[in-house]
């Protein structure tokens, strides 16, 4: 069993991290195509696994000493195109410059190349009360490596 | 704004408590009919909403010395109808008798008068740690007030 | 049974509707707070119940000869605080003047008359094959008397 | 792009569909577990990819021109041990023999071998009116071929 693992994306050369996502039932409402709020999971499994290919997990920065977890704080979402029921879909996360403690992330779900939403993203770490915390130094490093400058 | 509240239910004097909710897009999917695993929510908003009837409050449960949570260890539905988008429907919850630990609940859902769903559910109080533990006796003693025998 | 509705919320004299919503295990993470795609759909309960309010039902327009449905085009989310499990919420919309085929809604969510997030929404109607199409007119004649110039 | 798919998963010389999941913020609760519902996501998309094993896709049914969709008519659940973020799930699925047109599916959850969830399904075809219908002869013929006698 231990050859059958889920999909987790990758970095390319570009810097741009690309996760691929299947379009279920319960992605759907009755009017046929994707519900506008699903596409924001389909962000965030990108968000998590381009930090997963950093290292960084979400389980472990719960159980650290200061437990934390990321928190988005402004997202702007534009949907261009509809997706259907077994669509397959690329989530392609791109990191920006940080701006103090704010991560911020450029996002685009596509299909076949077709941009079906974009979504620029400004996420913070909180700790358990809520409180925005700069993230852990060893992160810090490692998304500097991947950042692309604004387009 | 002190005069909108949420729909909260009631118990009746047959000690069946009753909330009404209304089926909304997320709650559908592209058959045009509820996505099955909704009802599960409705289900548990009924519950949440029994107990709320009784003085339990699962913030408070999760705020006190040894923190507790419900978790359904079983579960056993049977969908009879489809509901739409912008039905009415009504989450009705009877409280069995406990056995042991755990708390047995008889749920219905139906839409005027029609049934949509039943489920009976096996729940337990668990700890931080998913360790089952007694419920608090307070709530114990109010649940027992409003137990109905099986059928 | 018929003397227990869910709660449709309200327009005021000031020509906002608000909608009060409960915040349920459904809506959490395991951060503890609301999960950030939640808010979405309590946005749309919001817009699918001022729609209510001027007649205008999701389920009639599905079976219109033409059959219409509302789908998001633009969405600005900002997150101001966190909401928690039990939390009472009201959530705001207020429409604002259509920019041709488009509906433009602001919405809030707010706890207590503290702002949790706010959302400035781009909506518009298509027909089954995700095609934009003008709202009815009388739905739009409707709209226009509850319009609030921008802010 | 064309080499980053989502995870399928495959039938096993033993007849059994894996297909692994991971675990998202989507799909936790404020007690810091996998909400009981979610489990009901990960089934159907169990279900989805074993049937895409046979060449069975939704939206080529949906497309028919008697339009065809599963609907879920009868589920019992049993929740063992809990699930959290992060984690790798695999879902299990065993087709049955049919009783009539009623598709019975076995399910199960596991984590590096543990059991998690299991869920005995009851399904049908049904058509755009809710009605159920008899799965399109080459699915029943294809679907023959993966019946594991129940245990």
């Amino acid at each position: 069993m231990s050859d059958i693992l889920p999909a987790c994306g990758a970095f390319g050369p570009d810097r741009v991290h690309r996760l691929p996502v299947r379009v279920y039932y319960e992605d759907t409402d009755f009017s046929g195509i994707v519900y506008h709020a699903r596409y924001l999971h389909f962000f965030e499994r990108g968000r998590t696994e381009s930090l997963r290919a950093l290292g960084i997990h979400h389980s472990e920065l719960a159980a650290a000493e200061t437990p934390l977890a990321f928190a988005v704080r402004r997202m702007a979402v534009e949907y261009v195109q509809a997706a259907r029921v077994d669509d397959i879909l690329v989530v392609e996360s791109v990191f920006r410059p940080a701006r103090g403690a704010r991560l911020m992330i450029s996002q685009r779900i596509e299909r076949d190349g077709e941009v079906i939403t974009t979504a620029e993203v400004q996420a913070v770490c909180i700790d358990n009360n809520g409180r925005p915390k700069r993230p852990p130094r060893d992160m810090a490093d490692r998304w500097r490596d991947y950042v692309v400058a604004d387009g």
